[in-house]
């Protein structure tokens, strides 16, 4: 692991959610570029010293090193350090041969992420990006019912990611995790649009199976002295002509983390808010509504891993879900057998170059007064 | 009452509601224009046969005669015809001194809509038109809280209605209702926007006390052979900076009448859903949520009119609180006296003419690609 | 009407119920038994001052001789008085011939009941008994289900009607509606029993079509001073082996007026919350859970009766539904035509019987430390 | 950990609810009284073979030694067998010296019950009961809402846990766990009330700080053939006055996991559903409705330990908070501190004996036809 030393939120949740499954343990990490922080963090993880490093270039060095030598480096990197060090990282443990786990966003910018892809492409590693509200049992539900044509030909899509923590100026408080998500150096130039948009942009695309081909938007910044925007409003064009609307704030007062999706086809449409999130509404043209609910028949292949119906599951779950696919995609690899069944559910690097497409594009319409902007296809 | 002969859903509600609290009895009409209906209709109901006609303008001249003559012609009349006939049977009634309460919306377009108010300014006649979700008690008292400065400064705006009744061509299959509110030449050019996106649009402004600036739209057409357009997606400018969404569809699978709205300020938030419509929800900043329940402390003043706290009102009691306010607002004027707290939350035909204007910059926006479009301030 | 002079709440929600399908108007009443406030209430009400009584056996005889000597005298007496009254006035309507809709209680004992039942069966008039909550199109659908198999063979039920308007002594601060409801002599000896936990009991038997065989219960009351049960808690043994659960509380604190009814058969389980009336929720064993909603496809009869889905009904609606369906049975009766469907749904003075043998069984079984007490079948 | 081989349901919810927090890690177990299966299961847990028992006696025994002599034996035993087992290994490892932590229930009888207590005082080991309910935050928050007065005096009390897996013969299918919950041998007389009767009622006790005194009660058996209860409606007799109902049901169609816990008090009350773990709602007498959300302020203790609020949390990391608790009294103990907040929260032995003091008197209420029965004081 590189970055999550003490302290830290996502970096803690990514280890007990990692090992939840019992597919993967904490064996080394670069925790943090501060000396004394990283070796303090290793010994309250009961780190090997030897392998808490402070140099996230000098571990994936030495951890290619065991491999060729002992063979017990480690199986992949999870990188959950700030944003605008998830490309150099990430870089170094291609280089290394080392498989990469890696937070979102992908990279700072649009070319970064790129040449990342490119990359991993060319190095043949496995490249995981954790969007992990895609680990959820019932946005994997909503995934299924869409391809299966549940829903019927989609229309529109409306999606939200809703928060009140950045409704007062805290980063000038000295809260650290505010700092450093709105300061354009550490985390980009989107403040809000790349710290939750993109989760929203995601859930979309991911249960739809769509791209949004453009986008008109209007970032705003409503907290005084913050420098990048804290309040995103968009249309989209997806594929096919299905239209959408995306809303994200992280100043909407008395919201917690209210990441909700609805797409709308012909036959029927569904809903999916990630505060319950083991529900899936799914509501027929002229008809009624059903309250899908997991564990409960008929029940998709995740739902049953680890809880029945009714024994509620929540955020750290729809992580590990992520990291027990990557464990069977990586072994498969490594084994040679055809890709299971989850490596169609996981998000790649690709998929994270599509989230900094749409960043870009979004930054882009809405310095152009909400102009139709494309967002730049795949190359 | 102009229009609502026999069949007609709107016609049959605003009868029924304007009697709910004895302030309205309905002693005329000219129910339809075909002369077999309009009278089997006022049969039905039970007119004096003197006192049903075919034709508008002969009861506009009559029932002005008969105030002159013998003191007891209608106090007002209602407007409930489909939309293209608003603004012709308004002037006429105008015209005879008649005081008018008219559906939403006003009139097909803008300048016909400013030529009305004009001449409700001129005559001096009261002019209500029946945005009827205003009425609910649980939307007074957002709009008192706002006011109140209960959310503080406002920031965002979310406002949405959804239904699913045309997501299929029902119209070419013979649907009356649907039939002439897709036929431009009856409805106008708007569509779905006219139809329920003016509602929207009204309510976000009767709670905040906002007016929308400037509007970027897109129009869709989703059932194939429409003449006009079934989804609507906007982004809004408020005043003072608020922005806002607005997205209202006819083709929204599995809607019934989902019209809700979402107001952030820096100190909190509330939310209203018409389909709950004895609810409220607030939510404060970094805090928790409470759900204000029609009738129970502390509550506003409409709430206590007919039926305790739980104990549910609906949609009837709506629009009978526009037809207890009009009573209260029309009998001060004729008395002389001040107008009654009541008359601030009516709306009028200035309040039509915004709605209008609202259409119009719509339809100009989505024309133009989305492109920002001022929403014409009052003249 | 017999009762519901001005302030009167009850008697207010009849009239206006009454009316609003145009079924009924009110033309006669004995308002209150005070002359001066039976003039005044008639007054507003515009009754002709002839057919204004302070005395109900006056009224009875009086409107009898209309029919006889014009025609034109009363279809039907409405009884909305305090519950002491209900069976003398309804002894004085039946005596001269004239059809009752009597609000519940039926009366003040069984003993009571069963007199005027049998008064009913004698004269041959129709009896009607407004257990209003049996009147909302989703307590029909519900109905509906049961009977047809839907939930398969029932279980159990749980019912319960929790508010919390008697939840301090407001009868000892001048509250005149909780003054009679809790003084033994003008409602019976079963307080918040005889207010509401019938009505519980008779929406668990209207729905699923049983009675309770016996029942163990204990009545408590919490408000220091007051001479009746505020709060029920009883077991049910209803027919075929169906257990059951009823709690009755007025004294439930934050509760407005929450009557839900739980059936659960073992194929599948619904619920009814009155506080959402267009709703019902329907639960397959083993499955997932649908929201069904009222005007919504498959609708029962009685949905589309006055607003299409997703415009809110209430409680109004629900008490014009018995009105509606009185008339059409009186009507049916006097033209010598069958029943109309309706008639199977119209609750009558023998399900008043059983409601107060409810009563009389759980004021037993509590006296007597819970003991499972028979609820005596009709004779 | 004793019990908990391949296939068990709740031990693996243990094992890895009690290193969610890194407090605990599996180092030796009997897995399984099948040789085969117990190595197995310690082989598929990384299990050291020398700690992996075919026999709970030796590995007390075995344990107790290595503490002797290494000083690294186990810190404490979880116990996770089915039911008949849980007193015997209980014993044993309380014999050998060793703290304990058991699944409830205690034990099958209340005499077992009260020798396992004594045994406890007697060797002063830790003994906790996992009551996982009780360890949800908002649980904890309720509980402190009533402690501090927020509810004024409490009145009553409605709990109910309503399940469906047993609502068909599926014990007689060869399901395992419905197999041996369902056999008296295996899993004690009392079916759904030992099963799940006694979470509902642990709950209500542990929330209002109060134990029944007496209960009059009716079990049914619903499905043919099944040896025990599958249904309880039982009313009972709180300290104080407080009234209360409980109903349990494990053939409630449609019910997944619905643990719901509503509270009555003169100034508000609450409810908790674990269904939706996250939110707790309380609603003030005569007012309005608010539902308060872990982690938003004004917060508990135990809200902010893992994830902040919006970020979903359930079952598991309800099961870690008792596991996390009991780290911390026993390392308290050992160091001879004072015995920390999260003492007051942890239910014991004595708790357990309460539940099957519960049970007993339950059973013997309804095999008297319900008569009133008391639940045996603690001796």
């Amino acid at each position: 692991m590189v970055g999550g030393g003490e302290g830290a939120f996502i970096g803690n949740v990514h280890r007990i959610a990692a090992r939840l499954d019992d597919e993967w343990s904490l064996v080394a990490g670069a925790l943090s570029s501060d000396a004394a922080r990283a070796r303090s963090s290793a010994a309250a993880l009961r780190l090997d010293p030897e392998r808490s490093y402070t140099d996230f270039t000098e571990m994936a060095r030495r951890e290619a090193e065991r491999h060729r030598v002992s063979g017990d480096g480690i199986d992949a990197v999870a990188i959950v350090t700030p944003n605008h060090l998830h490309a150099p990282v990430a870089h170094a443990f291609l280089d290394a041969g080392i498989d990469v786990i890696c937070d979102k966003p992908l990279a700072l910018t649009l070319d970064e992420g790129r040449l990342l892809a490119t990359k991993a492409r060319d190095t043949g590693r496995f490249f995981g990006v954790t969007y992990n509200y895609s680990g959820y049992p019932m946005v994997r539900r909503a995934r299924a019912l869409v391809r299966d044509g549940r829903l019927g030909a989609l229309r529109a899509i409306q999606v939200e990611y809703a928060q009140d923590w950045l409704g007062e100026a805290i980063e000038a408080a000295g809260h650290k995790q505010a700092a450093w998500r709105t300061d354009p150096a550490l985390s980009g130039h989107a403040g809000c649009l790349g710290d939750i948009g993109t989760h929203a942009y995601h859930l979309a695309c991911f249960v739809t199976g769509l791209t949004a081909r453009s986008v008109s938007a209007e970032l705003s910044t409503f907290v005084a002295g913050r420098q990048v925007d804290d309040h995103v409003q968009a249309m989209l064009r997806f594929d096919h002509g299905v239209r959408g609307t995306l809303w994200a704030s992280q100043v909407a007062s008395g919201a917690a983390n209210g990441l909700r999706l609805r797409v709308h086809g012909d036959r029927a449409s569904l809903e999916f808010d990630q505060q319950r999130p083991d529900e899936l509404l799914l509501r027929d043209q002229g008809g009624d509504e059903t309250r899908l609910r997991r564990g409960r028949t008929p029940a998709g292949p995740t739902e049953h891993l680890r809880l029945p119906g009714g024994h509620p599951e929540g955020f750290i779950e729809a992580f590990a879900q992520l990291y027990r696919d990557a464990a069977q995609v990586i072994r498969a690899r490594r084994s040679g057998d055809a890709a299971p069944a989850a490596a169609a559910d996981l998000s790649t690097v690709d998929d994270g170059v599509r989230g900094l497409a749409f960043v870009a594009a979004t930054l882009r319409s809405s310095a152009a007064s909400g102009q139709w902007t494309p967002i730049e296809a795949d190359r």
